[in-house]
């Protein structure tokens, strides 16, 4: 499969990508490295990599319990202390192993430690392949806000190898999912038609490849999230604000990034459908095919205005103004659309029909 | 007073420099304006740089406890957390006034804030006029170790004016002395005898520029310290380590950073004349300009064994080894020279004959 070009570093993919880790190993001559992975992908995932490492190299591990509710502040105040103790210098490397929090931290530790060291990215979800391991955003989250701290910084290598997959449980698998569909959604009908009836279809590979090389092609187009870049935000307003409220409520069931961001898919395709040109046939096929895949959940008036109270605080926004990314048709975004509380509602209410 | 170009931006001077401030402010259309002081520049500085702007401007004032002591990950996060209690978002701009404390974690917490904001820095001390505000290093501290957590970013403007040195102490001032000491001493033969003796001499305004000037050319030669930038780090493996030590060990008096840099620089002149060409007759010259600014201080055979232990975990250091930058003579800088813990105590030996 072949390697995809970003910013200054390659997407290679199963032992192509582990070759070229190899590589930069031996060419960097690093003074350590370092692997940080939750308590699942130490189990799971770190044996298939170690197999691929030759003896001479010993990495040392960091370990973290597993979970958004992790990725914060206080996780990289630990991690810096290891790598401080363990004696990580400036010519040390990081792999990240793991899903997206652990992509995510692990590139806002490795671009902040000694103002900033190497770091590989090698995502073992279906989620953190697609998404959150390409264009070089990192970061934590502050409170209930999501990634409100980090930085651009892009890594050395991504490494992306279904292997890890086999472990995934559905539901972690659906929520990567749920980014696949999106890509099709902002940027390529073609693409949207194909991946919406894939569920246990066999190897993802194609899709993968596909999936990446979308997110790729808006991130190297726009890398500072100016303009374009936003597309990738579609479902991500309402999205980030149900997923941070759904962890925060006590009542309430804690939902994947890629069930919230369904849910908030469905609520701004309706939204689409009064601000911007996209068919109410095409919003009904978009609720048809996110509820053929995720259970509907209940949110009440209540939920809803909790929710709406949160999105102020989105990064995407500014000047006390909501703005939203939303489709024109299926296949092409619309961004900087500002929506008004009450088409928020109605989105919601369509969501819950 | 004419304006310096850095990487990206301009630094500038008195007046002309709060002209630029304003134009900044009306071409980017800020949502909102914070201003990171500490409880002494709040109550010195910050009325000079209120009365500079026009009455439409209300910026929001977030102020920290004084001292290096605070320049944690800690006061980030209450930073962070009051930035995005009063809606500060991705269009906001931070106001850094005050030391280097300020500037240094004031620019790290605009450049990690939803992934890095504008910022500018108004320094108001000797020190981070001449030193901590140039060159986009921006960071804190973690536990005893200096700027251990960071990025390289640059602010959108400097602004020098001298008006806020009135009041500072005669301490703090012969702190910035020191940095201002070692551009000489580094780059710049005739600066060093220029500027040797000027204490007390009225306005600094023009060694203040030609300091600015010769740090600026540098950092621009080599923004990410890859070799010639490190030659700003003479007398700081020593000075930073002594730095930390004095300031963890509860029986040892806090030194300024220019008080801790300047037994560096004496320290480091005399392994200059083992391991490069400096002359003793140099060094000696160094040394006893120092002595004439500073007060000396015992440094026991103790200290010195905890001071060198801290030295493994300089950001310069790599592969277990200590790296020094020495001198080949006054006015001229030599990277990456390992030292031996035997010529380090010989150079203590020296600072305290």
């Amino acid at each position: 499969m072949n390697k995809i070009k970003a910013n200054n570093y390659f997407v290679e993919f199963k032992q192509e990508g582990f070759d070229s880790l190899k590589k930069l190993i031996i060419d960097n001559n690093y003074s350590s490295i370092f692997i940080i992975a939750d308590s699942n992908t130490k189990k799971h995932c770190l044996p298939v990599l170690i197999k691929k490492f030759s003896k001479s190299i010993k990495p040392e591990l960091i370990s973290i319990p597993p979970g958004e509710e992790n990725k914060t502040i206080n996780s990289c105040q630990k991690i810096w202390k290891t790598l401080s103790d363990k004696g990580g210098d400036r010519k040390s490397l990081i792999l990240n192993l793991g899903g997206g929090v652990i992509t995510d931290m692990g590139g806002f530790i490795a671009s902040t430690f000694k103002r900033g060291i190497d770091f590989v990215n090698i995502p073992t979800t279906l989620l953190s392949m697609v998404d959150a391991s390409i264009g070089g955003k990192t970061g934590v989250d502050l409170g209930a806000i999501k990634n409100q701290i980090g930085v651009i910084s892009n890594p050395k290598l991504v490494i992306i190898d279904t292997e890890f997959l086999k472990t995934l449980s559905e539901r972690e698998f659906k929520s990567g999912y749920s980014e696949m569909l999106k890509h099709g959604l902002i940027y390529d009908t073609v693409y949207w038609n194909n991946i919406s009836n894939i569920l246990n279809n066999g190897d993802l590979s194609t899709f993968i490849h596909k999936s990446i090389e979308i997110k790729n092609n808006i991130v190297l187009k726009d890398p500072y999230e100016n303009r374009l870049r936003k597309v990738l935000n579609f479902g991500h307003t309402i999205g980030h604000a149900i997923e941070s409220y759904f962890i925060e409520a006590d009542h309430l069931i804690k939902l994947t990034h890629g069930e919230a961001i369904a849910i908030g898919m469905i609520v701004e395709a309706s939204i689409s459908v009064s601000k911007c040109s996209l068919k109410q046939s095409e919003a009904n096929e978009i609720k048809s095919i996110f509820n053929s895949i995720f259970s509907k959940i209940k949110i009440s008036d209540q939920d809803q205005e909790n929710i709406i109270s949160l999105m102020k605080f989105d990064k995407k926004n500014s000047h006390g103004n909501i703005n939203f990314v939303l489709l024109n048709s299926i296949g092409e975004a619309s961004i900087d659309n500002v929506v008004s509380v009450d088409q928020i509602k109605n989105g919601f209410d369509f969501y819950n029909s």
